[in-house]
């Protein structure tokens, strides 16, 4: 059977590109960088270039510090617990105020600073599934040390106003972060112009493989730290340099930025495909206005079709789909988005995201649409609640 | 020129079998585990075979966790810091011990932890170059949280005698943790014999991919965290779960021990042969006793060369050596362990250390040989301070 993969927010396969820009690196240039021989000093160059292409991908300057390091968790828990031990403890600033609908590596961290006395703010998105200024204006204080909000949530795809809101911090005095491992890739991530302090991302949500990720600093704030050790990347970030996944890293940033032209025309399109065919069964909503979404990404509510049991269809037919973060869809609970948005407790419980890649192909699209056709019709069939 | 690699306690090759491995999981197998689809499902028994390997490996309990992350440092640093905020901020322990010669990733959390009021005794190794028993029993309090102590030094390979010290910091109530990074792949390492609580250790010291490591926790002591986030590895780590290199990783762990055979007769008979011909050249020192290091190890003190001018002149020669730890090799202070086992101050800048591997040949040990001669007549040749 045929298999489309249609879960890029969870994750994505590795760039054969970036594959291939890897391979020399685990058996023959496999020298620890910090070496003094040519098996280390060989691998300075393409690490160099490296970070240039990450430097280069998000527009950060020469002054400002980008921590290769193992994922978009570490990156979050870096900050939020970085800020904590270098300015919460330190002064009167003893509060954060975030989201509702961050990322579990987000909310967890947030909730442990809590038990250690921070003060959090979670606030809530709008019907149109965004923070709302007036929330972020009326929560931030003189005693906020961190304002961090996502740059495109994982679920919906929805962009927040992150230039807006950093805005916002900095009039009060407070520092800025944002997720961005739902941005970078789907629509052009520029730290300079949106005017962050903090930005975390993640290789394997754009075709970079696993375990590897990115942390911005900017010059001038707190040089936030989590793994001490030895003087990699600058002090700010221990263990020995990742030379074939940081390579691998840079090349798929460079990839995925020249993509982005690509990605707003042709995945946009086949998207916008997928989501005007679901849009035509009734009692189908798609959360969010399509034009302050990412690309690739459509967050479906099926009404009287659990989400669960619509991945099972889908799956049994070669369609892989999600009903919201993978970091999470093991435990069963109402989508907090769909929550967060105002749906009522049944709608909750019937999420679907499908989420594209540069790789999707038009065939794929019209397969996907036939299959979730049938799906939906199947599973309405034997519902008990949904009655036409 | 033949390029010759004696630097594998600084990084390894990743074995061609585990880049194998490793192979179908970036372009094919690149589901995310934790979806509730086939991209995600079919990886589950790989990731349990893994497990498997990792906890034969060690031979963990069924019981006992094993958390899979992205390196020893990141493992270090989660037991310290976790120790902190589980148990040290709760209860009137207030104190860890560990030794001068640790990784820099554990001293560098110790003095992290120091600013939080912490108490830390760092032990000497002896003349031997290893900790005393009696230097350990005085240091350890009703009042020490943790005892910390590497499994074997990465500098002198001398092997410490961990189940001795695990038993003196249980008798008073403390927990145990050694960073076993240097000790995978050259002696066997057993948890339970060992009676150890928390334990790190490296993928890329024993030939899987830099990027990966383990952090061993036993039933019953406190369930030490960094990254907070999703439910991944039982909630002790949050991160999308790495399946290749966490794959890699099970993988290098059993080609590890199926080695360790011919690493304790094969590879000890070349470092042995290596280590001969450098004791017949006058004023030169091994340090520690042969019988009480791994087998792979040479810490070699050569009086009137300069531990980095030995480097320069081998590297031009073809050959990969390092003056000790990778970690802190740009920094050309005096060795720790020259200066801790009582050396001269002029002696403790003539450290060079070799260490083999499973894919170090007889040839490479003969050319070796050759070269470490003429470099050391050369470089004495030269010096002002060394008369024969």
């Amino acid at each position: 059977m045929q298999r489309i993969y249609l879960d890029n927010n969870a994750t994505t396969m590795v760039d054969p590109k970036v594959k291939a820009a890897m391979e020399p690196f685990w058996c023959e240039k496999y020298g620890n960088p910090n070496s003094l021989h040519s098996f280390g000093m060989e691998l300075r160059p393409f690490l160099t270039k490296a970070l240039d292409q990450l430097y280069a991908g998000i527009n950060a300057d020469d002054d400002d510090d980008l921590i290769v390091n193992s994922c978009a968790s570490e990156g979050n828990n870096t900050v939020l617990l970085g800020i904590y031990f270098d300015l919460i403890r330190h002064s009167n600033k003893n509060h954060i105020v975030t989201t509702r609908v961050e990322h579990p590596s987000m909310r967890s961290a947030c909730h442990f600073l809590e038990t250690l006395g921070v003060k959090v703010t979670y606030l809530s998105v709008n019907e149109h599934g965004v923070v709302s200024l007036d929330d972020v204006k009326e929560a931030v204080t003189n005693e906020t040390a961190l304002v961090s909000v996502m740059w495109a949530n994982n679920e919906t795809g929805m962009i927040f106003p992150v230039r807006e809101i950093a805005q916002i911090a900095h009039e009060k005095g407070s520092l800025f972060h944002t997720d961005a491992v739902q941005a970078i890739g789907k629509v052009k991530v520029d730290v300079q112009a949106a005017e962050v302090d903090y930005l975390t991302f993640s290789g394997h949500k754009f075709h970079a493989p696993k375990g590897v990720g990115g942390l911005y600093i900017r010059n001038g704030v707190p040089k936030v730290r989590l793994i001490f050790g030895g003087e990699h990347m600058g002090g700010l970030r221990a263990g020995t340099v990742n030379a074939p996944l940081m390579i691998a890293l840079g090349e798929a940033m460079e990839l995925a930025n020249s993509s982005l032209e690509y990605e707003s025309t042709e995945v946009r399109r086949l998207k916008d495909k997928l989501e005007d065919a679901l849009l035509k069964i009734s009692d189908v909503l798609v959360v969010g206005d399509r034009n302050k979404r990412v690309p690739n990404t459509i967050l479906a509510s099926v009404r009287g079709v659990e989400g669960e049991s619509m991945l099972w269809d889908l799956n049994k037919n070669g369609i892989a789909a999600s009903t919201g973060s993978a970091c999470a869809s093991e435990d069963l609970e109402a989508n907090p988005i769909l929550t967060a948005i105002g749906a009522d407790k049944e709608l909750a419980h019937t999420a679907v995201r499908l989420s594209l890649s540069r790789f999707t192909t038009e065939a794929e699209i019209n397969r996907a649409i036939e299959v979730l056709h049938q799906a939906i019709a199947r599973l309405r069939d034997i519902s008990i609640s949904y009655t036409k």
